[in-house]
């Protein structure tokens, strides 16, 4: 691990829990500190603050300014009701993958990606204390993602189905914004490919018109500061690893 | 205009320019302060300053954390080299467009993408002084694409042309990620998807293996305060226009 990999989980985490009301949260502390947050607590998470978090959001740039996306937020019943949807949806047959024609990943991936998923899917299940051996516990675990890993709020990226890959790329420049907000005012965030393998049930369950579709979700709420899943830190590849310079004078 | 439309374009700049020295760059600032930039100083963005940026920006999320992405970097020599190549492909006859089975955007686009792209197109030669009927003009603005707009960096964002629309997402979070950053850091950007109609040249001209593509560009560096294109602040949906609420309790 690198050194800027140990500066984002220490010095920012000591940033988080020494900061004065009011305070203003950096960029890069929010970047470096936001991580996905597998257990919340059963807080709410009122309207009025979820509608600070996207009315800044929505100033996420686009293609040509765009904006190729549209968003479903449900608390409280309408919650449930998704979790209800889809918890009726395994009990039945067709339980599969619903991702259809935009899966979530090619299978089988390839290298490095391939090393990156199982090395990050190990550390989480490292926190968890649930050994490889112990593959009912490791798919307990996964179904929580059905229940939004126990978040008041699930939000619901939705795109045109014939918009093209460039607009997908802006449909993540949103999601990472509404991520970054929703810390700065120290609200957690998970996101959630998950929901796409449930994409046909979401579709059927919120009535979309067939030419919209489901990316994935995002959990919002408050995070379970002692569950030990939400200390996992993500590895990242180095700079030089992601990165080629070229021209550039050496200083 | 909303209030957070007027409230973007003119709290957002006053702290901009009355910020002391160290003082830290909020997270909604910077979503809200961060604009494309048409027009650059001739001033070096130099490497070190650059790595900072990147350095912070590769911890943006993925799923799986598969961090799909690699980017490449050009600045002096390397910089001018990649204008050269691209102006070269424009004099020779082939310079139509190079997107291929990735295209920027489908053609003809519809409502309500047709009126947005138009809008901010409009918006942004009004801030030019270029009329509609000045079709020769409009170009030439528009050609300053392929010379970063005079920006002295370029970051090119290159993906596996193997993997799918979710991974195109989880670059756009990394584009994002990158721009906020680099905002915080008072560095300029402008993200051009005009560089994927010219990715085939660039491929060539980075001898990209058969796998990699491509996606887009985006210029770096500090902003000419005194050009009118960059008073551009472009429009966004209200909230209510593109989320819909359920389940949440009225305040």
């Amino acid at each position: 691990m690198s050194a800027t990999a140990s500066h984002r989980s220490r010095e920012t985490e000591e940033r988080a829990t020494t900061r004065r009301p009011g305070e203003v949260v950096g960029v890069s502390e929010a970047i470096l500190g936001r991580t996905s947050i597998r257990a919340f607590t059963s807080q709410p998470l009122e309207a009025g603050l979820l509608r600070q978090i996207l009315d800044v959001a929505r100033y996420a740039p686009s293609g040509s300014n765009m904006q190729p996306w549209r968003m479903i937020a449900v608390a409280g019943e309408a919650r449930d009701r998704v979790v209800d949807a889809v918890r009726d949806r395994q009990a039945g047959e067709d339980a599969g993958d619903e991702a259809g024609d935009h899966p979530i990943r090619p299978s089988p991936i390839w290298e490095p990606y391939r090393t990156r998923r199982f090395k990050v899917a190990e550390d989480m299940y490292g926190k968890l204390g649930i050994p490889r051996s112990d593959k009912p516990a490791r798919l307990r675990f996964l179904a929580g993602n059905a229940e939004f890993f126990g978040a008041p709020v699930g939000l619901f990226f939705v795109i045109d189905r014939n918009l093209g890959h460039s607009q997908w790329a802006h449909l993540g420049m949103l999601m990472q914004t509404v991520a970054l907000a929703a810390y700065e005012r120290g609200v957690a965030s998970c996101m959630q490919e998950f929901w796409a393998s449930t994409r046909q049930t979401l579709a059927r369950h919120f009535d979309l018109p067939p030419h919209e579709m489901i990316y994935c979700g995002m959990a919002l709420g408050f995070a379970d500061e002692t569950a030990p899943v939400n200390t996992l830190r993500s590895d990242r590849a180095s700079l030089d690893e992601i990165c080629e310079f070229r021209g550039f004078i050496p200083e």
